[in-house]
C-alpha cells in the first residue's frame, strides 16, 4: 500500500520539488473555496462536521491522558466545547512514540513521503471542516482560514515533504566502491541508510494552528520520527482533526499509530516545556512568543530547534509613483486579519518632510489620511469589513490595541480603531487597525512587538535614517517582513544591501495584489533565520536536513 | 581573479559533487607522497621548509595579540620553539573577522568556491611542508602524516566546499513568479542571496590538526563566513600554515585577510570556551574530548555547534572464514597511530567460549594470542614498528597505558605493550598496543573511553550478549565506528540493525586492505551525528545546511 502510495503521489511529489528549485508558481491544492471548485456541498457538509464537533469528546486516545480538556473559545463569540484527552504522563507519551519508529524507518524514505502525501490529501478532502475550525480558533475570516488554514498550508506541508524527500534522496541506497591499486582495486560495497533522530515535539500557536504547524510535524514525520502534537490550548480543533488523519492513515498502511499523538493540556500544565527538555526529544518546533522561543532555544539543548518568534516588520516609505495603490497596499496589510499575522507590518519610517508621490508631497499625517482612506473601502461596510479583518484572536491584543490609543500613550492616534459588528455573530470581537504617529526618538515604542491592529507611522529625518533605523531595529528585534516604496534606483538598492545586513526578506513597492504579508509556498522563503525573529526558515536545506541522520555500513565484494 | 579561479577548479569541483552524490570512489589529491608523483625533490624541499620554522616567529599578524606563544613539543622529543602571536583580544578578532564579510557575502557561491579549492591547490603545492608540521605536532609517522593530514585532509575539505556549495546553488539568484488570475497573472521577480552566519569559530584538535579541522574550516568560509581558527597549543603549525595559505589567496583575490585568523594561545588562556560564548560567533566546529564539546552544545546555543567528540568503538567476533587475516585486520587497526584514531577500535566483544574459524574454535586467550602474533609480525622490527605506530601524543595516552597494564587494574593482560626505540629520534615516545581481558561484567571499565594503545576483549555469554552490549554502549557513551565478524547472514544482519539503532556505521568482515578506522572522503560517512561521540557527520548536508541563510526580494515585473 505504502508503494502503492509513492506511485499514486508521485507526479505531484515531482512538481513540488522542481517547484522548490526553481522557485516558480506552483500549488497543489486550489486555494479557492468556490463550489465550482470543490462541488456544490462541500462547503456545507465541512460546516456540518465542524459543527458536529461542538460540544463532543474527540475521539482520539492520548498515551497516558488522564481526563479531558476543553480550552477553546471562539473569536466569533461561543465557546467549542470539544473536549480532549489531557496528556499528563509524558513518559507515556514518548513511549508511545518510540514504539513504532524502528517499522517507519525501515520503510524508508520514499514509502514515508507516500503516506505524508496521502496524509494531505485526506486533509484536503476535509479542507472545509478545517477552514472553519480554524476561523473559529484562531478568529481568521472564513476565506483566510480555507487559504491560509488550508491550502497554503497544504502546499507547505508539501513543500516541507518534497524538500526533506529530496534530502533524504540525495545519496543512493548503496554504492560500489572501487579503490584502484597496484593489483587488483580495493572494492567494497555500502550501504546509506536514512535513520531518524527521536521524538520531534511540535508546539502550536493560536493564530496559525494549522500553516505553522504542518511543515514542521511533516519534516519530522517524514525523516522517521514520531511526532508529539501540543496545540495552543486555544486552538486544539485544527490539529486534533491533523492528528486523527495521520493516525487513521499510518495505521491504514500497516504501521504504528502513535508516531503521531496530541497532547492537549490546561495552559497551566506546562507540557510543552517538560516535553522540550526529554532526552528522547531531538527536534523541536516552536511558533510563537520570544520568551518561550528564547527559553527553548538556550535550554532544549538536547534537541535541534526551529523557532519562529516575533519582530518588528518594517516598511520604509521613500516615494512612490502611485499614492492611492500605496495606501491601499499598506491598508490591506494592516487590516488583514486585524495585523494579526506574523507577517503583518507594524514600523513604517518616512521623512518628516513627507515623501515624493504622484499625488504631490505627502507629509506623515497625509500619509495617514490616505491610509484612512483606504480602510473607509476597505472596512467602511461592517459587512465586508469582517470577511478582511476576522475576529480578534485574544484579550492580549485588545489590551495592546485600548493602550495604543489611550491618554497618556506615546504617539498621537491618527487613525482611530473602531468597533465593527459582525452581522452573523452579535458576539464576535472585531476591530479595525489603529494607526499611531511617532518620531524617530520613539524607540522604546517601536522596537518592541505590538502584535496585533497596531501601526507606527515614524517620522524620521530623511530616507538616510529610515534605512539606518530599519537595519539596526532588525538586526536587534527581528523581523520576519520588510518592505520598500522608492522610486529611486539607489534607494532600492540601499535597501536591498540593509535587508541582507539584517537578513530580512524584502518587498519593493507591492501597488498590485501582492502584499508584503503573504509568502508563497515553493517561492518565497518564509523567514530567514537570519535574525532574531526565527532561526528557521520555511523552507530551505536547514530546516529538513538535521531531521535524520545517514547511517552506513560497508563490505567487501 | 576570482571568476577565472573558479572555472579553472570547475572539473574538480563538479567531480567532486558527483562522488558525493554517487558515493563511488573519488580523489583529487595524490595519497601517494612518491616522488614518481610529486616530484624527486618535493620531500626534500618540505622537509627543509618544515626545519626553517623551527625557533622562529612565525609571520602573522593576528588582530589584537600581545606577545607570543610557543607551546608546541615533537612527540619525537624535540621542542618546536615556534612562537605564535597570542591572542588576547577576542573584541578585536571579531571586529577583523566581520570587517571582511559584506564583500565575501557580495562575491557570490561560484567565486568563494573558486577562492577555497584554490587555497586547497597551494596548500597542496605545501602538502609535504604540512606532513612533517602534522607529524612533529600530532606523532603520526611520516606517511600517514603526508596521507591523513594531507592528501586526504585535502579531499575532505574540497568534499565539505562540495557539499556546501550545491546547498547555496540549489536555489537560483533569479527567479520569474508568474500565479495565475483572472485576468493577467500576477507576476513578481525575486532575487535571491546567500548571505552568511557571522564568525566561525574552529577549535582544533592535537592528534588530526588538519584532518579534523579542514571540512569545518572550508564548509564555514565557502558560505560566507569569517573563520577563527583556535589551534590546540600542542598542534599549531598545520594550522598556522593553513591560516597564511588562505589569508594570502584571500588578499590575492582582493578580499579581506582578516576573513582568516589564527587564534594560538597559551592552554591556561582558555581562549576557546570565551570565543564560543561572543554573541557574533554564529558556527563552531570543535573536535576534542567529550567535557569541553558537551560544554559547547549545552552552552554556546547563540550558535550552531559541530561537535566530533569520544567514543568506545566497537567490534563483535563471532565467527570468521579467515583467522589469521581477522587478527592481522584488527592488530593493525589497534596499532595505527598508536591506536590514537577516533575512529581506532577499543571494545571487542566475542564469547567466552570461543569464536569458530577456519582454524577451529578460538577462545578470547587464543584471539589475542594472534593478535599478539599480527603485532610481532607487524611491530617486531623497530625501525619497521615506528613507520605504523607513530609516536604517543601526549603524556596522558602513556599514563591510560601504563594503568591499564598496572598491578590492581581490572582485566588480565593479554598482550602486553612494549616500549619501541626510535631509529632516527632518540627521544621519541613510542609505544605498542596492549590488549587487556575482560568480562561483560566490568563495564565501569569498557564503557568509558581509554584513549590510546589499549583494546579490551570482553567475554560474553555469547554473540547475541554481544549485540545487545554492543547497541547499549553506543546507544549510551557513543562510537565512531563498529565492526563485525561473521560468516552468519543472520548476525551480519542483527548487527546491521543493531548499528541503526546505536547510530553508527558498520564495517562487516574486513579481512583485507582496508580498516575500520578509516574512512573515505566522498563516500564513507564519517561519524553519523545520531550517537553520543558526534552530532554531526563529515559531510553530510546537515553539516552544511545552517551555515548560511537565504535572503530574497521580490518586486513586481
Amino acid at each position: 500500500m505504502t508503494s502503492a502510495w509513492f506511485d499514486k503521489h508521485r507526479e505531484r511529489l515531482d512538481a513540488a520539488v522542481a517547484a522548490c528549485a526553481s522557485r516558480e508558481y506552483y500549488s497543489a491544492f486550489d486555494e479557492s473555496p468556490s463550489p465550482r471548485v470543490y462541488g456544490e456541498s462541500a462547503a456545507a457538509e465541512g460546516k456540518a462536521a465542524f459543527e458536529a464537533w461542538l460540544g463532543t469528546d474527540f475521539p482520539l486516545a492520548t498515551p497516558g491522558s488522564d481526563g479531558t480538556v476543553a480550552t477553546e473559545r471562539s473569536p466569533y463569540g461561543f465557546d467549542l466545547a470539544v473536549s480532549y484527552p489531557r496528556a499528563r504522563d509524558t513518559d507515556a507519551l514518548i513511549r508511545a512514540g518510540l514504539s513504532g519508529m524502528k517499522a517507519w524507518r525501515d520503510a524508508g524514505p520514499d514509502a514515508r513521503a507516500g503516506v505524508c502525501i496521502e496524509i494531505l490529501d485526506r486533509l484536503h478532502a476535509r479542507v472545509f471542516e478545517l477552514a472553519n475550525a480554524v476561523q473559529h480558533t484562531s478568529g481568521q475570516a472564513f476565506v483566510m482560514a480555507f487559504q491560509a488554514g488550508g491550502a497554503h498550508a497544504l502546499d507547505r506541508a508539501l513543500e516541507a515533504i518534497a524538500y526533506a524527500w529530496v534530502e533524504m534522496t540525495r545519496i543512493p541506497r548503496t554504492a560500489l566502491w572501487e579503490k584502484p591499486g597496484r593489483g587488483e582495486p580495493l572494492r567494497m560495497e555500502k550501504t546509506f541508510t536514512v535513520v531518524p533522530r527521536g521524538v520531534a515535539l511540535v508546539i502550536g500557536c493560536n493564530t496559525f494552528p494549522t500553516w505553522n504547524s504542518w511543515p514542521g510535524l511533516f519534516a519530522s514525520l517524514v525523516t522517521g520520527n514520531a511526532v508529539v502534537v501540543k496545540p495552543h490550548p486555544s486552538a486544539v480543533l485544527p490539529l486534533a482533526i491533523t492528528v486523527q488523519v495521520c493516525r487513521e492513515v499510518l495505521a491504514e498502511a500497516g504501521f504504528d499509530a502513535d508516531l503521531v499523538n496530541l497532547a492537549a493540556e490546561e495552559p497551566a500544565d506546562k507540557l510543552a516545556s517538560s516535553l522540550a527538555l526529554r532526552p528522547e526529544v531531538k527536534l523541536i518546533d516552536f511558533t510563537g512568543g520570544n520568551a518561550f522561543g528564547d527559553w527553548l532555544e538556550k535550554n532544549a539543548t538536547q534537541a535541534t530547534v526551529f523557532t519562529e518568534k516575533a519582530g518588528v516588520n518594517t516598511v520604509v516609505l521613500d516615494s512612490t509613483s502611485d499614492f492611492k495603490a500605496m495606501c491601499f497596499n499598506l491598508a490591506f496589510s494592516f487590516a488583514l486579519y486585524t495585523g494579526q499575522m506574523c507577517t503583518a507590518p507594524q514600523n513604517v519610517y518616512l521623512p518628516a518632510d513627507g515623501i515624493e508621490t504622484d499625488d504631490g508631497t505627502k507629509t506623515p499625517a497625509e500619509v495617514a489620511a490616505g491610509i484612512g482612506a483606504a480602510f473607509e473601502k476597505l472596512l467602511g461596510d461592517d459587512a465586508k469589513a469582517v470577511e478582511l479583518l476576522g475576529g480578534v484572536v485574544n484579550e492580549g491584543v485588545l489590551t495592546r490595541l485600548d493602550a495604543a490609543g489611550a491618554d497618556g500613550a506615546r504617539g498621537e492616534v491618527l487613525v482611530a480603531s473602531r468597533t465593527v459588528t459582525h452581522p452573523s455573530y452579535a458576539d464576535a470581537t472585531v476591530r479595525t487597525p489603529a494607526i499611531v504617529g511617532l518620531t524617530a526618538a520613539d524607540a522604546d515604542v517601536y522596537e518592541a512587538e505590538c502584535f496585533g491592529p497596531v501601526a507606527y507611522l515614524i517620522s524620521t529625518s530623511g530616507t538616510d535614517e529610515s534605512i539606518d533605523l530599519f537595519r539596526t531595529t532588525v538586526q536587534q528585534h527581528g523581523a520576519m517582513t520588510a518592505a520598500v516604496y522608492s522610486t529611486s534606483e539607489d534607494v532600492v538598492e540601499q535597501m536591498r544591501d540593509s535587508a541582507l545586513d539584517a537578513g530580512v526578506a524584502l518587498s519593493e513597492n507591492l501597488l498590485g495584489g501582492v502584499f508584503v504579508n503573504q509568502s508563497a509556498a515553493f517561492s518565497d522563503f518564509h523567514g530567514t533565520g537570519a535574525n532574531p525573529a526565527a532561526n528557521a526558515s520555511y523552507t530551505d536545506g536547514a530546516y529538513v536536513a538535521s531531521r535524520f541522520r545517514v547511517v552506513q555500513s560497508r563490505r567487501h565484494v
